[in-house]
């Protein structure tokens, strides 16, 4: 924390907002300079709660400095987070790239297996789909509850796809830990911080979505409720945000990929579908999050888009998906980067 | 759902989008005009999910036209919604304003009375706390949970306070319900859709906090989630905007009242202290919020803001809150609207 | 500036952040803390170029401090700055609120005398009206130049109201300075430097529009271009600001008019018209703009706005101004300011 | 234009909304629905004016449905523009990518030629400097003026580049046509309308960049303004859109570059290093932009970023842009394309 004093501010100003900082139990540090005084506040754990500081007289503005998370923190874990998979090779942020392919919504076996079927020959190692669909509409399908959910795990069975899977409250949140790979907590509920601590109990890895008006810093510190409870596999998930801009759905903030590498240790993934909104930008910014350096893709494939209950103006079609496969491969192979199948291609479709 | 083809658009073109229109089971309405072909899109029910319409040959745009809500336009109920509570002559969305005033949160029984006093004495009708707090750490004070509804239930009883104060999960909903008489749904929840729906369960009204960047529509299609479960006493409340301005900590859209207004039979407030997150901007805005045309205020006073657990630098203290009461009365006046106090004053503060 | 070092920074990280600093020309202030040290830089003239200094190992982040305004800041001068106009008893920043009203654009003179007519009748002192429009596209309506600025001089002679019209490059400036009392730079304008360093240098006092995404000291900043070639009469102008709210066309950001106060000494009016768009919105706006202690209004009348040649649906009705004065008027009584005419109505209307 | 009638509309209120239309000299198309009528508008050149459409009885909004743009469009042209340069083998919009770097400014010849060595060498086909400088603060470094632009004539010479270089007003447009061989639009000025129809008029070709919270309408408009004079050789340029987030400078809008190229036939580059503001997420970016499918890169490189008299902190150190180049290059070859030098390398050092 920082407080700016005004440049005509008298030394008794000055004083004061010292001994009022001391008052508050923390350390003053005056900082004279040519043009005003600026002191410095130490001392605090957490965020100091500046009360009436900004209005004392003499005073210009108090800033802000200490950052608030701790587990996420490359200062307090260095290294990469990897996440492994019990009874597989795949890895989440390590040097082999997770994609996770699927519809937006599991509409019914047949679909679901339509569509897993082409995500895992085309070299996905995750299927997504949900069963608990948040929709802005109380009137829209609301997805297909624990009846989803047995048929993703029947996809894990023939396919050997893990399953990622958005949990809702508590009671969805508890089916999917049971039932899939991943638990996946969507950008409506990054701030709801009761679903995220009951995340943090649960055993299954959290993937956490950006909110749709999240800073970076209210990105990590939910990442962080999820840490403290327990639950330190968190993949971070990039979907794109609210902005001016009409031409997307969301504008794509690729730039917090780098962002994130630089300030926490946690893998960090990217959402084109959600993050443009639009079936044919879809591929060319899957492309763009390869190449900044994401540690996967998460993308809505769909066989019949047009019946899609939900998102089908995003969803690509199988076809599209293998060419959106085929070109990541590539820009991944400069970054250095593989895509490796779950499992052999053949066991897969045949088992 | 209106198809806006490209202005070299063939016959056939526009031909083969009417046939799909009708092969998904609605009409198509071609309309020629002298640049090019639009064609409206009717018989849906609910939104169009439009699948590939948008990429078939021909086709420059697809714009989306019915609104999705209904229990909250004033399509379907057109007179004012006021919103009462049994055994008072308090209000909200009547001629009279509805006042709401306390602390960010409840940290002790001292506190709480002290401040309650005060705005009770300055013609406050409800009483804020909160005893569960949203935090963006997980190391951050999170409220002292049912105790603090019993500290808040005792105000009640005192000072004759109505109480509102959030809920953020099943568990404190239903505690919320049981002892406020007002719940209330933060911004960060407004589309924790689980949430909203066991919110329209409830016996209480329900205060609605737009979220941060949420449209119009979005904020409407929340209150519709709490309406189709079957409670229709619903307040809105605009609490900021996040923007790329930097000078409050978020952008009051004011406009947004009289756009409800328009669009809504439900009532509407106005939080100047989180819409601006400044003490010195709190006042100007609450004039503003009363002149613009709004139900009512809900505005955080503590009387020692240094000292606050939350939100110090956005608190009022009392001696302002009276300086607001002053000047909002006469606001109200020039719109014909009145600032009642819900009980005698005396018998509030000597019973 | 100040330099915030990674917790797990060494004294010699530490040492190295400061010799550059020192390198650089500045004072390098080291201040430890219980978590992590800051280093304060003074002894900059204007903003440090701080280079490579947030790339130093265990540098965690550089803040900026220092704010870049003088002359339009309250530390240079403290008292309001009141506009004075030759010949008039009519201010800008003063008790008395400057209330400016016309068209959009001046279409011809019939049209310019009809609104004129009214909006003085109704209590305003100021003209507006566009002889040069910036226009999103080039195929539209793109003002009148030079003729429409004589209409605007005979409006002054016929009606007694001072002409503000926008002046959009170096000719059109030349001219308005020539005959208008105001020189609006528009939105669009605010970061043309060239254009606002010749508008410092004409005699006229200058409206300064806010850009449509332009943070509070970039528009101060606007300001101190103008101020720094020699013009002190600079009125800001709030008109809305970009954001993902769709529901009106700009969102009006009410919040800057105190905090300008706060800051500088110059005044700040509010334009209703700009600020949303939309008709129905701008006498609830204008009511909350002066209740928030805005120094005047600007807003878009014409009396028959359906024929109108640019922004006929932000327009309002001559009869639908004079309700607006009416409320504003009480308005402005709450907060102790006035509204007074220009000349006798009688004078203006008979001559 | 689309005019939607409320649920409860009644017959009349339709037909009164036809005859207004048709008043208005347009055509009026009435669609009745299962819900509501919608009523399309043909017949309009350019934007229809709707006045007070949207305020009449039974209406519920407007909507606006044609594109203003014209030369900037597909629609008119359908292959991509491919910009040449005389004498030179260079091209922007063809297989080959546009590599422009260079310095912020241009501080001195010294400066510009060690920066320019260095990128002719890494395979840059343009240099690109800044001669006028349009700063926040009229206080802070405007740039060498005439100087600057003979420094980089004198670079052209000597390396082989060809030069890019911003102006700001009529006079520096006038000398950057003369001396440059792209006329650089910034941001600031995207909607300075003089300065574009200036431009229009220039024998050079114009790089034009997005506004800061430009919508992509608005963007293709500010190129049409500048075709619309006869000038055809337009490249857009994305660098960053302002949002609310904080952890870049601005937020580099990828999305745009395959929204562009599906509307325009016009080339479109990216400005990676204002589009983040930070160093180490230049060259990230720069590998995405390529994969999105963008045409070029806009980079600011200088030899001793810490002395830079503007924007040291995004500036690549010269290995630094040697080691982007050889990213990007690979990236390219992915999509096809290729980075080819303006001359051979020997020739261009040792001339």
């Amino acid at each position: 924390m920082l407080v700016v004093m005004q440049a005509q501010a008298t030394e008794d100003q000055v004083r004061a907002v010292c001994q009022k900082i001391e008052s508050l139990g923390y350390r003053a540090h005056s900082m004279p300079g040519a043009q005003r005084t600026a002191i410095g506040i130490t001392g605090n754990k957490g965020e100091v709660e500046s009360g009436t500081l900004d209005e004392m007289p003499g005073v210009q503005e108090v800033i802000r400095v200490s950052k608030p998370y701790k587990l996420v923190s490359r200062d307090t874990k260095p290294d990469n987070t990897v996440i492994k998979f019990p009874g597989s090779h795949v890895t989440i942020g390590g040097t082999d790239l997770a994609i996770i392919a699927g519809p937006c919504a599991i509409e019914n076996r047949d679909q679901a297996f339509k569509v897993a079927e082409r995500v895992a020959r085309a070299g996905a190692q995750f299927f997504r789909g949900g069963a608990y669909k948040p929709r802005t509409s109380p009137y829209s399908f609301q997805g297909l509850g624990e009846e989803g959910l047995q048929i993703m795990a029947e996809v894990r069975d023939r396919f050997g796809l893990l399953i990622v899977t958005e949990a809702v409250d508590y009671e969805s949140l508890d089916l999917v830990d049971k039932y899939a790979d991943v638990i996946q907590i969507g950008a409506r509920n990054m701030q709801n911080f009761s679903l995220l601590k009951r995340a943090g109990r649960a055993r299954k890895p959290v993937l956490l979505k950006r909110g749709i008006s999240a800073t970076l810093e209210e990105f990590l510190m939910a990442a962080e409720y999820v840490m403290s409870e327990g639950n330190y596999s968190v993949v971070l998930c990039e979907r794109g945000v609210r902005t001016f801009a009409d031409h997307t759905r969301n504008t794509l903030d690729l730039s917090v990929v780098p962002a994130v590498q630089r300030l926490s240790h946690l893998p960090i993934i990217v959402d084109p579908s959600h993050g443009t909104g639009k079936r044919n930008k879809v591929t060319p910014l899957s492309r763009a999050a390869v190449a900044v350096g994401a540690d996967g893709l998460i993308v809505e494939v769909h066989h019949d888009p047009d019946r899609a209950l939900s998102d089908g103006m995003q969803s690509l079609y199988p076809d599209q998906f293998d060419a959106l496969m085929a070109q990541v491969k590539q820009i991944a192979a400069v970054l250095g980067r593989t895509i490796e199948r779950a499992h052999e291609p053949i066991a897969a479709t045949t088992k």
